[in-house]
């Protein structure tokens, strides 16, 4: 097993109604808290008078950062920096999904940082000194933001949308209640589960192969993902699958799969670079561009895609050259995204032909690389492949 | 999935010469430290002049307790607390197997108690407000203990081997260096892998069965172990497998397999019986005890034995009932606990039929049960029935 170095010191709390323990959360924390979150739909559910009732009846003081979109963007972590500064603001709650949690863990650090979040830490890779204590109460499983120190952010004008890492950006705590789930469009669920896929992806199709246990982990979750979103897409008030398939997605980025692999990254560079010009959702992006991704790739991963089939869709390799094995595992893949209602052309999602050649050129280099690093033609060639729905598998 | 709360923070620095990391880990760290360490193994190996060399380079004052053994006993702990008192030790570092470490995590916490440690916490169950800062050097993969808060400790005299587990007894950090435990004695390493699959077992064995992830984690675990175990006694040098197997001996114990599942770890609690009377090494009881519970329970367990058979062991249920394939996966068991050389009757560890009744009645009692609580009347014939081989399963 290659070396690897591993701190996750998030308290997850998970379970039903784990919202009701937020005061016991709290008391740990001063009184100024800074309630982050997104376009109303905790409003409409009652989850945030129920989160206000808490807060207000634990002594705190709230602030409000609303309306952060998906692919959160610059101007709301200035907004919510602002806020922190004047208010001296102790602790940073977001109530969402990743979009909130990272726009979240950006004003939490931001506003603690001499300069410019963007320009110190996005550009420069800056590591921090300190950051303001976080806590989560998690309503869309997918990003796994909860329980990691990522935080992926969008400058609209720049068409940049980058991710950056710290370990002083782990949560203190999340709560992880699969009802606060429930409540979330069926588009979202899939989307979110594709996104915990290609986490897994990301991490899976990468060096090294040598029989640790890393690979397991992410061929049972890849099983458990697929066996939790059937049954959460035949019945979205299934609370066993939709808990499962929210546990799925911390799990699947909260640095386990990482451990002793090199890992990927280029389908999500690949997929920044797309919602940073057409504002698409994450998972849409990554359902279109994973699948042609590996195809591209896949002399490179051949073994490795061979084995995903046997492993995660129960191909038999018996009679199967590794060549055809590799095939029918990326066959499955994409008949599974088709079967769930992801989609697998840039047109499904109004990215037109001829904005390929700038996204291509924008992606940013691919220094993490596992089985095979793509330069810039590369991508453009993926993308180009994107346009349209392959019939079959050519050679 | 069922409801549970999860924090980890210990820090695992893992790798080839990680030991050589220790100067960067022990800077956070006050200048005066503990080393414990058992039979004098580090010496022959020259690990303890490799660490003393590198705890006085960082400006360290070392103090010394030697001589932890197997089965780690209550007086040890009394030297570590009394050196720490008179000597205001501020990290505690252990260096060693799970032995060591629980050692030091009761040395740790001991020293900063009110009153005795082994009355206030193993007998009166008090919560730790504090302990004493500790770090972990792991020569030997087990336990996990160097990435949980769990202590199992020996009252000699009371026949009492008992466990506790406190947040605070966490390590601080720990280094994980597969080259340590390249000189472990093939007995060790065997010991220590049925060690990790009995933690497995311990989780597995038990309900909901939800369709979570933790069984899927579980199940790569079992396959692992065995993948690893057989490569590393084939030959006990192969990095990769004793690699391998060292970082499946953590995830085995350190918290993530017991998510969402009840737990039993009742063939645990026999164990330490055994242990307390007659000074066994823990996997040695283990590979004893643990598939003849399972067999003794096995109308309870069926259907996840079955499971068992076809996940861990790939035996086909077609053709197979539920009844047959739990059979299978108890004799695939027992098979291969067999092939390591691992023990199967009470005879070959040196216990006697006539101390079965008394080891019976000294087990404690089984709040913490999985499918099926025993009484002592089950540990009983448990333990009747692991005093001779079990030639085939008769009904």
């Amino acid at each position: 097993m290659q070396p690897f170095i591993f701190r996750n010191p998030t308290k997850v709390i998970f379970g039903k109604n784990a919202a009701d323990r937020l005061p016991q959360e709290l008391a740990a924390f001063g009184e100024r808290v800074l309630l982050v979150y997104g376009g109303g739909s905790i409003k409409r559910t009652g989850l945030y008078d129920r989160l206000v009732r808490h807060l207000t009846q634990s002594g705190k003081k709230v602030f409000e950062v609303p309306g952060v979109m998906p692919n959160p963007r610059t101007e709301k972590v200035y907004e919510g920096i602002a806020i922190c500064r004047s208010e001296k603001i102790d602790l940073v709650l977001a109530v969402g999904g990743g979009s909130v949690i990272d726009c979240s863990k950006m004003i939490a650090a931001g506003a603690l940082l001499d300069g410019d979040f963007w320009e110190e830490l996005f550009l420069n890779g800056k590591s921090l000194e300190r950051s303001l204590p976080l806590g989560v109460i998690l309503t869309m499983p997918a990003t796994a933001s909860e329980m990691n120190g990522t935080a992926v952010i969008s400058h609209w004008e720049g068409n940049r949308k980058l991710g950056y890492a710290d370990p002083l950006l782990h949560p203190y705590f999340s709560i992880l209640d699969p009802v606060l789930t429930m409540t979330m469009p069926r588009e979202q669920v899939v989307f979110g589960a594709v996104d915990m896929m290609s986490h897994v992806f990301e991490q899976y199709f990468s060096p090294p192969d040598d029989n640790n246990l890393t690979d397991e982990l992410a061929e049972g979750l890849l099983r458990n993902i697929r066996l939790n979103l059937d049954a959460s897409l035949a019945d979205l008030r299934d609370y066993q699958a939709r808990s499962n398939l929210m546990w799925d997605g911390t799990m699947a980025l909260n640095g386990l799969l990482r451990l002793g692999k090199k890992g990927d990254w280029q389908a999500h560079k690949i997929e920044h670079a797309l919602s940073a010009w057409y504002d698409i959702p994450h998972g849409a992006g990554l359902s279109i561009v994973h699948p042609n991704l590996l195809f591209y790739i896949r002399r490179e991963a051949e073994a490795k895609l061979a084995r995903y089939a046997e492993k995660v869709w129960g191909i038999c390799p018996q009679d199967r050259t590794q060549e055809e094995m590799a095939f029918a595992g990326l066959k499955a893949m994409r008949a599974y995204f088709d079967s769930i209602g992801a989609p697998a052309t840039l047109g499904e999602v109004g990215i037109p032909e001829e904005a390929v050649r700038d996204i291509a050129y924008s992606v940013s280099s691919a220094e993490d690389a596992g089985y095979r690093a793509l330069d810039r033609r590369d991508v453009y060639e993926i993308l180009k492949q994107s346009l349209t729905r392959r019939e079959g598998l050519p050679r």
